[in-house]
């Protein structure tokens, strides 16, 4: 069996010279980052646990781009440009095609945004995950929860549901229109298992002051901007129908389309909120990030959120988002 | 049963102002941390995993208090200020007499030493606790594992063995006096369970220029002395008779007194080196830190690791670290 050391050298320790920005990288007992002068340092962290946010025997290299994907994603939620991660993982065994598969997953997704491993932890246990990510950005430029007002357009980045309706398939719930073919059932599945991180979209509206407030869906667009809502102290007027449903979602009958594009979950998509005046340019960011952009209701001064059909009629979806501790 | 955001709201969302440095706390996507102009940041990552690092039932309070003391003991080898942590934690099930005591340690750890937590995640699954610390310092006054220099003093700070010793006690290890009383027993187990890091210690060192090379002994000293000499490309002679036993392990047989003061391991103490000039200043910082600190070897050019005896004769020990994928 390989040891600690070992395994760590093999399939972690990469013989590149340090990126701008990392002093010390793995290898001793803190690695050290020189932030640019003036720059602040955003800072994220994430448990994927086997059997909770992935299948048992899940595949590695998905799984090494998903793990850090949803990082990058809190990221990109805060406009913040990456710089580099820990990882801390817990294995049952040191499998090499396993880790092999795993470290590929995750090196490919982290060299596409220059998102140095600089060090971490590795023990035997039960299988688990855990990432912290560090980004930077400039004073006063994050997108925080709290900056939503009232007037601001609600956009939303991608497209929502095809990564629930993948989770509708492997759980096997009969929610499923059976005439869904295998094509169509490996694009939902890779929006579950490979998501995208809006890292260039999220740069570009915070960099240039587009957007006020910004998060990832993870658990649902409807569960995810009730948080918008708290933290600003606003309500919300959100157009179910104008949500951007995934290709193939869009192929399902109007109530599941509805339901898993406003609640569905692992979409990882930005839900941001801009001044009407910046609409324009808002478009344009979502062009130069080849990235789609849709409006899809409004901040309102008025608490609560307010679901609408494509008519302006009054919802009730019975959604509601995910928590770990409830199911 | 709680939701993760109760969770989290109860037993890990203070009502303080932030600290210095960090612009933005828990509830947002990403912490904000704004680091010092010209400082430097040291990161590092632990996970604890139940039945590898800690017995199940283990008591939570303890277990919050060593969950940040290994992390902050790594901060201590690098001579960082502490400046806040995130904490990603799964769970079995939201118990709140266990997240009562596990906060209330973690917390009166971090209050002695301002680290703020600053963010983190929690989810359901087998108990395993990861911790990314974060601490500031100045360029260039890094205790890196590759900077020991042959002629360097080695030194270790406090004691050694004794929670090895504790460890051997709950494992039912036929290695022991059964004469040991249960103060001694308690005495070792505040060791194994309760470590202080050697932060004070640790920050003077560096601040003051007076260590050349460090490391905190996680896995035991010969071990782990074994990472300097290989990052430095020195070798080394150890007294292992002038080893600073902790006062249960010294009242021990020598042969048990050397094995666990040298390769015990949790002893969560500095092994450092420093140059023979500067050894009346770390005397000092022993002193104005409260922290014992004593002489027990020297670099030499020669590679390899020479263990000898008070007299100066070879020793051998037949010693071994600890590899977690080993065992």
């Amino acid at each position: 069996m390989l040891s600690e050391f070992d395994l760590i050298k093999r399939y972690f320790q990469r013989a590149r010279p340090p990126s701008p920005g990392t002093v010390l990288g793995i290898g001793d007992d803190c690695a050290l980052l020189a932030p640019a002068p003036g720059k602040q340092l955003a800072v994220s962290s994430d448990m994927l646990v086997e059997g909770r946010h992935f299948f048992a025997g899940a595949d590695p290299f998905q799984l090494g781009h998903k793990s850090l994907a949803v990082n990058l994603s809190d990221l990109a939620a805060m406009g913040a440009r990456p710089l580099g991660f820990t990882l801390a993982l817990a294995l049952p065994a040191a499998d090499p095609a396993w880790l092999d598969g795993f470290s590929r997953g995750l090196f490919a997704l982290a060299d596409a945004h220059g998102c140095e491993l600089i060090g971490g932890d590795t023990t035997k246990g039960p299988l688990n995950i855990c990432i912290t990510i560090f980004g930077e950005l400039a004073p006063g430029q994050a997108l925080r929860r709290d900056a939503a007002r009232a007037g601001d357009d609600i956009w939303i980045s991608g497209t929502l549901g095809d990564a629930r309706l993948a989770l509708a398939w492997r759980l096997s719930e009969p929610v499923l229109d059976a005439a869904l073919d295998h094509d169509m059932r490996a694009q939902a599945a890779a929006r579950l298992h490979a998501p995208t991180p809006r890292v260039a979209l999220g740069r570009l509206l915070a960099e240039g002051g587009l957007a006020h407030a910004a998060l990832d869906i993870s658990d649902g667009l409807v569960g995810d901007l009730a948080h918008i809502l708290a933290a600003s102290r606003v309500g919300a007027r959100l157009d179910v129908d104008a949500l951007p449903a995934g290709p193939v979602l869009a192929r399902q009958p109007p109530n599941l389309r509805r339901r898993f594009a406003a609640a569905g979950g692992d979409d990882y998509e930005l839900c941001f909120t801009a001044p009407a005046a910046n609409r324009e340019a808002v478009v344009a960011a979502g062009v130069q990030s080849a990235t789609a952009v849709t409006r899809v209701g409004q901040i309102e001064a008025e608490p609560g959120l307010r679901l609408v059909d494509g008519a302006g009629a009054a919802l009730d979806l019975r959604l509601q988002g995910w928590d770990h501790f409830s199911s």
